[in-house]
């Protein structure tokens, strides 16, 4: 028997704690006759099961993120600005790309007349087109979309993004988003104005057939309240990113003061086309196989495993039978409770090879150095792969590069034998590399998108923390990133990104991930480590020189003093010791 | 025109770049005819808007959150058995309080037998218990709810909470949720098994009458993979945090080691009733301003402000019409939207009364310090608690409260005047209250409900760091919570929280709830900073003190040698000395 206490604060129930009552276990403490009636004072405010019954209803799910449209990230009217114009490129990549086309893209935002608080978003592509049907599904709907039932590597994963953009235009300015979309020459284009229906959660929309100056590709805008404003974490830097974990991408931007950018190609290649694929045995959930095995058409176990999984052959669809103790020709749909837990375990037991690679496109080394060594003059790069990696059954990879150190910085060693590097360089690019004595640039992605928002609670981030950075010559503040001139990239590709919250800002920690994130950055470490060291050999080898040159002739006129020597056996001594310090200097 | 670069980490896109086209802003730029054939080597892969169209389809609910079951709260087992509880315990609150019963709770873990990572949690209440035809939707479909469509605080609003434990349940043990429920001694027991169909977000389930021990109330077991261990974030903690901020609760808590804990009620009285009100005119969105005019039953725009918001009295309404330029007799069916939009910027602009407060039950200064008092010997208490304050139209209020300094502890005072506190508390006192080099202690709570993960993520984690708590003599890291011997708790209440995610775990940082959240906390520190201050003074005192103490007979002494004054003229002299220099002192 343990006492009760109540203790607000305290790590430990065992703990004495004065004026609180001892009680035995026992199921009439429970039954609360005493204390059942209603103790309102008035008597009439007791509310009945009956009473509250008749307020019990369904929430649609519009409704409930127009009042969480933070989880979106619709918080304020900046990132809003933000949100929505990653929503719209994402899906506009994502669909130039599974038509094979090579995407040429038009962001442009506008300020709406008479409003300082209000823009216009405008993404245009050219990419396949939405048919009729779809158009108002997909902008007018939250959960809908093609992205969401297959394990397949895109931008999109949800069917919310671009839907919650249109639906917080829709909240803050009343006005309609506007669709222009063109499947092909021969097909004329349809203009869409719609609006969701947030209390159903559906469309409500007005077309018509129009011409449009584009062959084929969609349009979209969207009035809303928003904030334009450069810098960290802003349209314009986000679309930077893209363009650079994106070099297949040609991308025009009309900022909102009128300046256009356009963000040429880097290759006329398009990334490599990933495959849909079955789920991994390997952290499949049992809830999950159940739903499988009643959902599955086929009539034996044996081919269930087969079908439905991704890297079962026969041979291992019988040794996952044999230690589940189930027979090969067992049929799905009448796999009992006690039976699908013994196959789920199997599942686990048994050795399968890694899940396949071709359903996950990496944005690759060489293009992530590429696209370091293109922005930031650094003394040192490095980038590393890691190979595929399963968390709840979803394939994902994990590659982290780096640049590190300023060309034609000076450095120096401290007496602790730490280097410090002297900033040598411009003041931009001191921001691009940031400062010796501040912590590293850490630059995100997800699936080629890159994540601005909510660092320090993303799981990238705390795989760079839980790295012992003093390992590889940086200092590191506890439960902080290293400091150090230093950018840091790290990618995950994976078939589910599984972020924290709706607005796909950061993602969770799951262990498998957290592991893979902290091996891919321990090999750029590594290398940077040796780098370091070098440079910290070649630094303490001037320090050496220098004490050479310096204290010798001084030891060569002492010797002189106390030995009576000519100067020119003083200047040969010199000449010899000097030799001689030389040599095991370099050792 | 600007010229277009690609720089991935640069702040500042006017910096010049090498190799990157300049380009006029063209509309040919984006017509994209060159670009616009597919380029995959096969040519077979091109995927059509048609094709594409074909996988599009609606996303369930249910199977959104199962792919996500992150962002409920069920990202580990350890983390899973505290969200179940919390979500079971937070209903079973609502309700008692609600039905104006004072809440007696039972919650019971149990192991599952041949199990090492199964547990069934187990939570009883004595509450108006749940009519039959709403069990299974309530258990077995999420959002569905009664209180998310109201303005009142309470524990749950989302209509997501229990149902996503069950559907966790069974996800990791393939069992369904078992609910008991008896609305009063006239009526039978019910006993339901409920199942979540997640393709349909719908309940299957079975249900029987059966005989309870219990006259009302309702009873939730949920078998699920999990992990049971103590210490920080775990049920034992939440649990008594519970019990402290809700005084009316009886709570019995039977862990799975057999070890029953029983925490009595430390008051008999519910606290304050709330009531719902009707949104307020400050901060609501235009989106909803139009919504709730086509929604209106009312025949005038007069009516209708008052009516369906709060503080809108009859001069209110002619004020806001006048602003806007409408008629009060207008149909506030017909308002187009252009006047939509003058009424939406009236709302903001007239004078309106703050929301009423009696929608919101704070815990209490008093109820917060006897919590800080009973747990925690401390040198100071103080709380405050802030007029209430609306965001997005939501009315709030915020209570702060902290405990500093350890009983007993001596003080010190450095070369730069700053104070150390030594440590003389036993090991699990320095637990409770930190030490005196350590970052603070924060208690969170929401509506009550303590609030254990994302603690960085959390405006309330925000708006205290973003206290310059130098000004009240703490230190304070470079954007980290200060330093010392104290145990911080912050509470907000509201008629609706918005959380950074499903799982109710930390606060969405809006700008009104940051600004009252520093301001509470600042109020406790101004305090804070006077009792600190009286502390310096004493020990500066005691400092001098003891300088007088031992050097005055040696300036005694002194004095005698160089003067040739007698023994007793020099102990007068020293005792003059020692007068006016202890006079000198206490200014």
């Amino acid at each position: 028997m343990v006492k009760g206490q109540g203790s607000l604060f305290g790590p430990d129930a065992e703990e004495e704690s004065e004026g609180v009552s001892k009680k035995r276990r026992s199921k009439k403490a429970n039954d609360g006759s005493e204390t059942a009636k209603p103790s309102r004072g008035s008597g009439g405010s007791r509310k009945t099961a009956e009473a509250m019954a008749k307020s019990q209803r369904e929430i649609s799910v519009s409704e409930f993120f127009t009042k969480n449209r933070h989880l979106l990230g619709f918080d304020n009217p900046r990132k809003a600005l933000l949100t929505a114009v990653k929503e719209a490129v994402d899906n506009s990549l994502d669909a130039c790309e599974e038509a094979g086309i090579l995407p040429d893209l038009l962001v442009e935002i506008r300020q709406l007349q008479g409003y300082d608080d209000r823009y216009t978003v405008i993404v245009q592509d050219n990419g396949p087109g939405i048919v009729k049907a779809q158009v108002p599904n997909i902008f007018g709907k939250l959960l809908y979309g093609s992205k969401f039932h297959r394990l397949k590597q895109s931008r999109g994963q949800q069917g919310i993004g671009i839907s919650a953009a249109g639906m917080y235009g829709q909240l803050t300015t009343g006005n309609p988003v506007r669709i222009t979309s063109r499947t092909g020459k021969r097909a004329k284009a349809h203009y869409f104005e719609v609006r969701l229906n947030t209390s159903k959660n559906k469309p409500e929309f007005t077309d018509e057939e129009r011409e449009s100056d584009f062959d084929h590709g969609t349009r979209v805008e969207i009035d809303m309240q928003a904030e334009y404003r450069r810098g960290m974490r802003s349209v314009d830097e986000y679309l930077k990113q893209t363009a650079v974990s994106n070099p297949h991408v040609r991308l025009t931007w009309n900022d909102p003061n009128g300046n256009t950018i356009v963000y040429e190609r880097g290759t006329d290649e398009l990334p490599q086309e990933t495959k849909e694929i079955k789920p991994h045995p390997h952290g499949i959930e049992l809830g999950l196989l159940i739903k499988m095995l009643s959902d599955s058409n086929e009539r034996t176990l044996h081919a269930f495993l087969q079908t439905e999984f991704s890297r079962v052959s026969a041979k291992v669809s019988h040794d996952i039978c044999d230690i589940a103790k189930l027979s090969t020709r067992a049929h799905p749909k009448r796999i009992a409770r006690a039976e699908a837990d013994r196959l789920h375990a199997a599942l686990g037991k048994v050795k399968i090879m890694a899940p396949p690679t071709n359903c996950i496109a990496p944005i690759g080394e060489a293009v992530l150095l590429a696209g370091l060594q293109k922005e930031i003059k650094a003394d040192f790069y490095t980038a590393s792969t890691r190979p595929p990696a399963v968390y709840r059954g979803n394939p994902f990879i994990i590659e982290a590069a780096l640049a590190y150190g300023r060309e034609g910085d000076t450095m120096e060693v401290t007496d602790e034998g730490k280097i410090l590097t002297r900033k040598k360089a411009a003041s931009h690019e001191t921001e691009l590399l940031g400062n010796a004595d501040e912590a590293i640039r850490l630059v995100r992605f997800a699936n080629r998108v890159p994540l601005q928002h909510q660092q320090s609670a993303c799981a990238i981030t705390k795989g760079v923390i839980s790295v012992a950075w003093k390992n590889y010559m940086l200092s590191q503040p506890k439960g902080a990133l290293p400091i150090g001139p230093m950018v840091l990239i790290v990618h995950i590709a994976s078939v589910w990104v599984p972020f924290t919250s709706e607005s796909k800002e950061a993602i969770a920690s799951y262990p498998e991930i957290l592991k893979e994130l902290k091996l891919a950055v321990q090999e750029c470490g590594r290398k940077l480590a040796t780098h370091i060291r070098k440079g910290k050999r070649i630094a303490t080898e001037y320090m050496k020189r220098d004490y050479i040159a310096t204290y010798l002739p001084h030891i060569g006129l002492g010797l002189q003093e106390i030995l009576g020597i000519s100067d020119e056996v003083r200047d040969n001594d010199v000449a010899i010791l000097t030799d001689v310090l030389e040599r095991t200097r370099k050792v």
